[in-house]
């Protein structure tokens, strides 16, 4: 039985979907603690008190993930292959922030079985990752 | 008293940094729990085994964030604001790879203190993730 | 916009939905971490080789966890009420399992937008825990 | 030396024990971190307010792991199997809250080695999940 959700005949320009997480000072920590990125402004109170944002921020790869969230579990999902991402950090993420990653397909190319999809992360109406994804999408009749 | 490393007068073309880890079991279960990305292909080893990897792979964020990890803490270091950055994910990371994630200042931009960087992960002499970071870093003169 | 998968209206019996992952040491050590549950037979390598099982076992609860995370998020999905669940422990769970929560509609009481389901944790072919949930399901008329 | 505490000679109706902690922002995210459980109900503060409860709750699964805690390393404690679980959720736990899981033995089947044990998981006066929980408890003479 495949997990797979949906294959490259099924994808359409305008298909959209989110994940959205409230980003806490424990996921900060956590992922903090598994990449290693221990930067001062995301784990030092202190420090990042003297900075611009006054307050500790989350790692923009954190919202970053979430983007993985949405393409690998709900759009195109499991069985999808990541080739490229770019993300544009355009505001910072505090803690208590609820993050919303939305993906919408913009582009198809039925040849290479490649899917482009608008990707943004936003805090409310603040979009604060921009970018673009493209992932390849297996077909149902090489499943 | 600034943990700040570099700023934007020291930088230089040509500078390097990395930041090493090896990507354990347990790395993945928690990046999965932190981002919510329980895609089968890194959490489900059965499902895993049925893919053409054969096996789980590592998050490609995850190994994005070892790019943070450099940038932010080793070169330009804290106090450099991420900008943005380009992924291009070439190949899978393995439960037990010792992922490397290298950055080279490749331009500068004066005028807007803004500094350009080729990133590369690898593992051994295999590149996993290949792209480009822009950072603006803060001047000493402005500090 | 809601997050709600499924109405009461939309329930029918014989509706089925799953939620797979591997337990990993990873998993184990840190349910025992958020529960408490220390019990030797979890965390304590050297006592558990001296039980019947010789080695360490999952938290039961952690895979009771899984069918939360297919009802919660998959069937009936966000906005159900969890009212019940009933959990008989058949088999151990090992390390490295591969845990398979599945959930069947058998049931439904529209009086009182009631919805029974038939909850199996399974590795394999064999079942490590049977039993039954009760959720509610707010209606479309209501929401 | 063995780790058990009690053995089915031990056993009586009536004893009691207790586990209580403090449920934290962090316990939730860690529990859906491991369970895959990312319920909104959950994980996000925006949609949480919109629902009855107004705010993030904790997973019910996460005060019956607290069951668990109480029966494997308190009453009857290391060596007991867990044969079944019922559990009534009452009532919402929220951040901040202090659940207490209690568990009274109310029955003995000496032919079987069976315990049953009433189990309550409660903050403050409020009775938050109810139940009931059968485990299987080693003779001294066997072990």
């Amino acid at each position: 039985m495949s997990e797979q959700l949906y294959y490259f005949e099924d994808m359409q320009e305008g298909m959209e979907a989110s994940f959205s997480k409230t980003v806490t000072e424990a996921d900060i920590v956590q992922f903090a603690g598994v990449t290693g990125d221990f930067n001062p402004v995301h784990v030092n109170a202190e420090f990042a008190a003297t900075t611009m944002f006054k307050q500790r921020i989350a790692h923009g790869m954190l919202s970053a993930g979430f983007i993985s969230t949405v393409l690998g579990m709900r759009l195109p999902g499991p069985g999808c292959i990541y080739v490229s991402q770019s993300l544009r950090f355009r505001a910072p993420v505090f803690i208590g922030d609820t993050v919303t990653a939305r993906v919408k397909v913009t582009g198809l190319k039925p040849e290479r079985n490649m899917v482009t999809l608008e990707t943004v992360c936003s805090v409310g109406d603040k979009e604060v990752i921009t970018g673009e994804a493209v992932v390849m999408v297996p077909r149902r009749e090489q499943a």
